[in-house]
């Protein structure tokens, strides 16, 4: 017989009735039933329920163990008495009567947090003892959905004709906005390496090389300040480029990708795949946010028309300021004063000093009127008004906002968000995508001057005659997948072409030396046969938690840093060696 | 029709002849048949031939393109003549009129190096130049068939019920017998983080925790100093770690995979499916070399025996000094002066004074007789002895070397790896293994201390029983596989008890505190219920490199570092900005 196990903790059912077996695993759980043990017996695969009586030669010794010890089991498989049948366990119809036992590895001492059970405990604990932690069923699945996923994903990206690559971890600083990690060179005093942030310029050089489809599970590293949904040091996307496309190219290429995911990976949950494409500006319109949740049926709406030189003066004065606007968000079925206040509550915890609100109720006479400060401030003309171009009725409401869209989105969004919860009009259980398309290529910085509003690698709509123009009125081939609200995939069409490379940093602000130096490598390869090309990049722990329905990015993540970028487990950071700074020209400075 | 490509450049066959088609790629060659345009248009799938007469619209646009310029070629298929059918390309039986030409990627100025032809460049000019080189036929093929393998490696893997996990790579430092590349904290002033030799420490942490088999294709990092067969910052490994295993359950699972391999991606090649096992003593003694190279089938016998107290006193004397030893290298057809005298100019280069020989030919009489200096002196019956022991006849030979094996080995393992080539005994084409088990656990040191020969986290044979005799004898459950002179894997069923760890690093010199230190995070969880677990490593560069038959590992890696451990494409590593410096809380300190 095998020195450790003739089976798995979840293989044996009652076609083994009456089989010497061995099985080895965790002790999950010991009970005294009166003079008879019973051990719950864990593995990776499942459970297995032990048995011994004091007629057993191991009695004595399963005795003495303790959950959480790894313990070898010698026995013989008998099926359950009918009543004690476990239908939820695939070994529920057996057990085995232990005659052998041989400790493995022990546990010294108390454990620090138990595995069984539902317990929570601190986030500090569960990281110190992650080994322990992991061991627990949530976190287990969590993991081995996490590699599946991954699996997946890679199965589909070749099975579309992409090869993964890897590309540089230890290269040159890649500025993709964010902090880069730095790693000091010991053959090059005084110089460093970066860690990528992500392999962007690498699979920019493998198009020029010549490969057509491109996809790495890569790695990436940012130095960013602590925040509850990422990681505060290295992260993983599914990185894609490809050669001779377009956009709609690529979201073919992508669609099948991600949907396959979500409905491989997401049972019972609704997976639509009607991926709509909406322009960066209408969805901040409509939804208030560039990653809009579509599950919430609720688009917001200009109302800007009915309010201008209306008898609702607040909005009227608003509006005679160029640019500043007023935003209507439909309520369906939130017409009660009583929604309207815990809005006008909501909005008060925004900060702002409350939230505008017209609600349709049924008059006394039957007919439906509309209700609160603004209809009466409105008249009932322009009041009607808007119920009809909102497609509102009685029992409805709507929520306005005004002033300048840049600043009262972000809460329009949210005010969309909790509208669409609280009237349980956000569809539960289903992932709804959108392409967000049509990204400006600038922005005005608050100084005035001009500078890219989002990734300044991509190709701008129009080319070098756009650029030629208003920079303002440039839209990039640049995209974003959004889904429930979250921002899965980022990418675009890239600016393949040195001279409008060029001419787009120098809008920026950015002289040709300053392109040279900071992507030299990349625009250097593009002086010699470029390709047109374009491509995303995915967040695989984003991916994961949603499909884990984990708020919180160390749920999905195997050996994560705490939120102060310390692994309490391994003891990193830590202070190194004198020699090891000696040896790379360092000294360390102390801290101002 | 698509912007840029109705087909690929490896598409187009006779079934297309007539049709309208849009091709797009790199000009691989344009040659100029007196007024007709030939191009050849490249892309990652393949060639196709275009063409241009004068009467076509874009013959003026097509005169002006040049090498490696991407195109976009509008035009009609047509079949080629019968004498211009060219059988070794899948499109070799058409070409295309071409009517339109596009322009997508021009080249500025001239090429530094051609992409077409196997004219050898400079490794400084192809590592700056990667994006032209990776254009190359040679070069794509690598880089293709490493990302086949890898993919044919997760496949393997995956089908064997291994999972595949992510570890941290910016983490704790973990000693691995090399230098950590460091990663400082901004967030910890004067703290570092380091990036793993190996996910050692990682993937025995995921066996504490309770996952039964798990895989990765991790990236390392090592700093070590520049040799021309490793890369000289980060490399990948095949890594695998297996719960409840002996060392037999290991090679069981690993044979599969490394042999799926080779067969696959070794086409006309023989991969041996007899794995033997040999100790490590015994192959140092038959082999002189812990990887041998078992396609040469020389078999080294220790014959002291047959030189002790005899008429050749060079080695009569050495073998009067204890540990000394006299090895023979037999030469099955090398049995001519000729030859020997070649081994002996060999074993001069090498730094000997000399090798002695025997060889064996037809004496004037019609019998064989022994000759050269050491059959003399030996006498014959003595020299008679040999030739029997070592299965030798007539026309062929035995080399000898003599005194302290661990100072020969080495020497002796290049003269039988020098002998199986010069005389074509060493079978071509094919691939033959080894595991290579039972390595010492300790070795003494010069200074006369015991330290660990190889790996500390191995489980000693015999375990804490062995550990209390003389560990000088105490084996280690470690092993490697050796494949045609290189070592593929290494690996061990793992120490996983605290107090046998305790114990083991204690003979070495290590007090229980120095191990919590280097490897707290492992050892502690040992100490909460540990599976006994084993795995290994592979190297992926490594097994690419025998599969592409190359010798250098940088004809296998996309963006390979130079020898300096600089990226000349990219340009790293380079000097931080101040800024960034000052954030770290770092000086360099210029070198003494």
């Amino acid at each position: 017989m095998h020195a450790y196990r003739s089976h798995t903790c979840a293989a044996l059912n009652t076609a083994h009735v009456g089989q010497e077996v061995r099985l080895s695993g965790w002790v999950h759980r010991v009970r005294d039933h009166g003079g008879v043990l019973f051990i719950d017996l864990r593995d990776h695969y499942g459970i297995t329920q032990v048995l011994a009586d004091s007629d057993s030669p191991a009695f004595a010794a399963i005795d003495k163990i303790r959950a959480e010890w790894v313990v070898c089991i010698d026995g013989r498989v008998k099926a359950r008495d009918a009543s004690l049948v476990n239908p939820k366990l695939p070994t529920g119809e057996i057990e085995v009567y232990a005659t052998g036992l041989t400790v493995l590895g022990a546990v010294e001492g108390d454990l620090p947090m138990p595995v069984f059970g539902d317990v929570d405990y601190p986030e500090e604990t569960r990281l110190t003892y992650r080994f322990l932690d992991l061991r627990r069923d949530k976190l287990h699945r969590n993991m081995m959905l996490r590699s599946n996923v991954v699996r997946s994903i890679r199965n589909r990206m070749w099975d579309q004709g992409f090869n993964e690559f890897q590309t540089p971890i230890i290269t040159a600083s890649s500025p993709e906005g964010a902090r880069d990690f730095l790693v000091p060179s010991r053959l090059h005093p005084g110089k460093f390496y970066a860690l990528p942030q992500a392999p962007q310029q690498f699979k920019q050089l493998i198009m020029v090389s010549g490969f057509d489809r491109y996809f790495q599970i890569a790695p990436c590293f940012r130095d960013e300040d602590p925040r509850a949904d990422r990681s505060p040091t290295d992260f993983y996307q599914l990185d894609i480029e490809m050669s001779f496309v377009t956009q709609d190219d690529v979201f073919a290429a992508v669609q099948p990708v991600i949907q396959g995911i979500f409905e491989e990976f997401a049972p019972g949950k609704k997976v639509y795949s009607d991926w709509t494409k909406i322009a960066y500006r209408d969805s901040l319109k409509w939804y208030g946010s560039d990653k809009p949740d579509l599950r919430n049926p609720i688009k917001m709406a200009d109302v800007s028309e009915h309010f201008r030189g209306s008898g609702f003066a607040i909005f009227a004065k608003l509006l005679e300021t160029e640019g500043n606007e007023v935003r209507a968000i439909p309520a369906p079925t939130g017409g009660s004063r009583k929604f309207a206040d815990r809005m006008n509550a909501f909005a008060q915890k925004e900060g702002l000093p409350g939230m505008g609100y017209i609600f349709w109720r049924k008059a006394e006479d039957g007919s439906t009127e509309a209700a609160g400060p603004i209809a009466k401030a409105l008249g009932e003309e322009k009041t009607e008004a808007i119920r009809v171009a909102l497609g509102l009725d009685e029992g409805d409401a709507a929520f306005f906002l005004g002033g300048k869209p840049e600043v009262f989105e972000p809460v329009a969004g949210r005010a969309r968000n909790e509208i669409g919860r609280e009237l349980g009009l956000t569809e539960e259980n289903c992932f709804k995508f959108a392409w967000i398309v049509d990204f400006p290529m600038y922005e005005k910085t608050d100084e005035g001057a001009i500078d890219f509003s989002h990734n300044p690698f991509s190709m701008p709509q129009g080319g070098m005659e756009a650029l030629n123009g208003d920079p303002l009125k440039v839209y990039a081939y640049q995209y974003d997948l959004a889904c429930n609200g979250y921002e899965l995939i980022s990418g675009g069409i890239r600016n393949h072409k040195p001279e409008i490379m060029y001419k787009a940093f120098e809008l920026a602000g950015y002289p040709n030396s300053e392109v040279d130096t900071r992507f030299g490598g990349m625009v250097k390869a593009f002086k010699y046969g470029a390709p047109p090309h374009g491509g995303c990049a995915a967040g695989i722990d984003r991916i994961v938690m949603l499909l884990a329905d984990e708020a919180n990015i160390r749920e999905v993540i195997m050996f994560p840093m705490n939120q102060r970028a310390e692994d309490l487990l391994m003891g990193a950071p830590s202070e190194p060696m004198l020699k090891q700074l000696r040896e790379l020209n360092l000294r360390v400075v102390p801290k101002e």
